[in-house]
């Protein structure tokens, strides 16, 4: 089906994010730049984290009548600045479409909630796949017209399984990974292929009740308010950078289930409110933490 | 589409909603009507507003040992309880699943809101049509199978239109209805067709910035913090009693487009939510409030 | 100083809280004992957990009328309610004004917050003491017209000094003992003396971040919201019974200095919202969880 | 009374705030200016609104080594960018210590979390007077060792005694005022003597229950949140650009009273996170809206 109606603007536009080690002059060396380059900015954010001395910055600029050729900005911005500054950075063109690979299991919550957002095209996404390790989401998938693949997963066929989704994902050119309340734990060497670029939800407040069955733990523990987190998934279980997190009242009438089901409510809109973060390359991760600019 | 997984489990059971002039006694003297018969009973709420002298009750029992026959249960409710108290009551059976109709317009985020939790069979719900002022969204009701009724309405046909749309309305039985983003201003008449049965989702934290464009009213004023509001309908604009609202943060960065992106998600989750607490029957009106049990 | 302004009305009531094994009828047993004798119910609320079976109930009534003496209520409840159904229930008179001991170290918002509505008369309690291993807030206590107890502790008097602060606060008559900020971990036998009745407020969204230094756990961690926590202390560090809880948001702009700034907004209302539920004899605990009724 | 503890450190730092017409290099021309002088940034902020097309900015520098004479700082900012650029700007020095005016009536929630964290030296601020029409709340103002004025107010002889408010707040040279639930509508010509320079606390979630009464009118109305709005005082009745805003779940079990005692604990720390902005000179108003940086 045809995107219903798009509701985000087109823009031919260059996204840089940056960070580097602090010092006096970074933003005005940058800014310059592309001033002098006619390159009108649209955004521009930044933030210096003294503690730990280190300069952070996403600026986005028009490339309508920017002077340097689309294809050389990278060079000639490591050249002139990024290599002397010592910068780690990223440089993203808006009409460059993400494309999503998205992984789930029975639960249909996430899942809906981002094929619904994919098709009012609220997002500037493409989702070549939907994998799973049941086939219980399917007809979601075809009704959303999106490719399904079926990949169930034991403990002894894991690996090899694994190793036919990388496959799959690098045929279709897969950018980043959603893991849509997907319940397999993925392999270090599954994570450590696209650092950065897997997102998870998890249904607590991070740290706590990491691991399995939080609601369990939420109610055991005997909580007033629950949460969801949605972060990179790093080869430690739950403890990757946190994108965004958010919460709900609970008291003593809520059972497991009613806390099921208001974990619901968050658990899908943190997901994608991270996704969409994402997509946007507004955010920078550095020693396990991440910058999420507005 | 078959619903994917049934959430909700099955209960044979009746639920009473009462409201009437408090005075002691009433909570002992329902509770041991239903004692009596053999009813056990699953949930319980009441709550007494001393100001307006007003006694509120919710009380859901099984029905497989209560003595009294289902067919009788009214009449003998009111005979020996209900009209000696001067009560206003309502009764409901479980295994009654109510007939929802849903009104939308172009914007599909609360559609597809409902349509996943329909799907997912996360309330006990029929949805036997989707009524449209335009034909945006009809492959989104082909897409979950439901039928989709387009009735364009101009200034001149409006009375016209809605009386079909009532006439569909009770053809199909339906028992409540969802304006789901609907961008029109019912009848009176119509509004008072279904009183307490017109459940609408407003995209502002009422009373503030009632009627049209309320992002756009809520940048002009500059608010740190939107909102979204469901409320049963009435005669009177966005006046109607309010069943649930939400609210998020927001900051200068924020332009009146990022505005309405925020709030969609608000919207979405504050209207399924009344939905859902209007499918539990745990909503009672009066006095153009709601009590709203847990 | 006199109190300011007496915010609360002078009432004389008798309070019940119960729990006890769930079967049907309590709840009419109860407020038809009420009734008979002329309690006129002010208040009543109940909850039953399903999964546990068991019945909760708080329940106040007017003495004005009351037909069996205040001293005998009790002795009857008992005999009549309490013991056949086997029944924990504890009977408080609204007129009987608990007596708050305020233990603080050298953190001053937690202790103003209290001693601010103390002062204007929102709470019904007295404060025979602070007690403080420092000395630093003396001037506060003595400001506000509160005995003020200095304790020293150090690793080799720590037992030495507990006993002298049991032994004032009997000689004080003190019911309840509330940690303002007090940083100092209370011996087994000190919290067994008060079981259920030492407030304590940890600076964390508990579980997360229990132990030393939240804060700055919480910015390593790298989370999205921060959070404070209050509850009944037992003898494992950070995980008695949690009575509130709360939350603000934070992102990467802020150091472990904003985040100690910000949760000291949250930890004082945290702290003091759970004393007036304690006062208003609201909580109930069991299997080391909270009911915390409206 | 002494500051129990200094929480701030101290800093010689300069602070500007800057607002102008958007165009391209603004950001690189300052930061240059403050580069090429040996200023240290600590701090900078800025926003562009695209849509009005105004530049913000906030950058705070150490003064230490900074080439520019402290005195001839502003000379020299209008001279090489203030004036070419057409900017709003004003200057401000850390070591300045701001003066405000506390006005109260009988209420004191607000007077004493102000006075809380004056006197644990959480904010960089002298209170050289304490002004109210009544007499009420005068011993808060010994204990705290702040002087009181007493200004009763009638409609005969209220603009005498405003010109006498506004003599003592000159020779007392104040250079804000903080209306800490004062319950007088300020005159005109008082509002415009301290144009953005006079912070109020609205018990409503503005622009909902503007004028008296905001809670009756919240039970009104059956609101499920309620909230306090701090904004800067302008000659329309609470209309002023807003500053910060909180809310707090509400429901039918809520009178007026208890809506007045939960809205008291989001009035007290709404206030004094307004404040705490406005003596860290992150607030830029334009166009009736609030900038507030972080």
């Amino acid at each position: 089906m045809e995107t219903i109606r798009p509701l985000h603007e087109k823009r031919n536009t260059a996204i840089l994010l940056i960070h580097c080690p602090d010092k006096q002059g970074i933003l005005a060396t940058v800014t310059e730049f592309l001033n002098k380059n006619k390159g009108n900015i649209l955004y521009l954010d930044q933030h210096v984290d003294r503690q730990e001395k280190i300069f952070y910055m996403r600026v986005e600029w028009e490339l309508d009548n920017f002077s340097i050729p689309r294809e050389k900005i990278g060079e000639y911005f490591n050249t002139l600045i990024g290599a002397p500054l010592s910068m780690y950075w990223r440089l993203y063109f808006s009409d460059e479409i993400p494309r999503m690979a998205l992984f789930v299991s029975k639960m249909s919550h996430c899942l809906f909630d981002i094929l619904a957002r994919y098709t009012a095209g609220e997002w500037n996404v493409e989702i070549p796949c939907i994998i799973s390790n049941h086939e219980y989401l399917k007809p979601v998938a075809e009704r959303f017209g999106i490719d399904f693949f079926y990949f169930p997963i034991t403990k002894a066929n894991k690996d090899e399984q694994e190793k036919k989704e990388i496959e799959l994902m690098k045929k279709l050119k897969v950018d980043f990974v959603v893991l849509a309340r997907y319940m397999q734990i993925l392999s270090k060497e599954f994570v450590e292929l696209y650092p950065n670029k897997i997102i998870n939800i998890h249904h607590s407040f991070l740290p706590a009740f990491a691991g399995a069955k939080p609601y369990h733990a939420a109610h055991e523990r005997g909580v007033k308010i629950i949460g969801a987190t949605s972060h990179y998934v790093t080869s430690q279980l739950d403890a990757g950078p946190i994108i965004e997190q958010n919460v709900t009242r609970c008291s003593h009438v809520d059972t497991v289930e009613k806390l099921t089901r208001k974990g619901r409510d968050l658990e899908k809109i943190v997901l994608s409110q991270a996704v969409f973060k994402h997509l946007q390359r507004k955010i920078l991760v550095y020693h396990n933490r991440t910058v999420v600019f507005n």
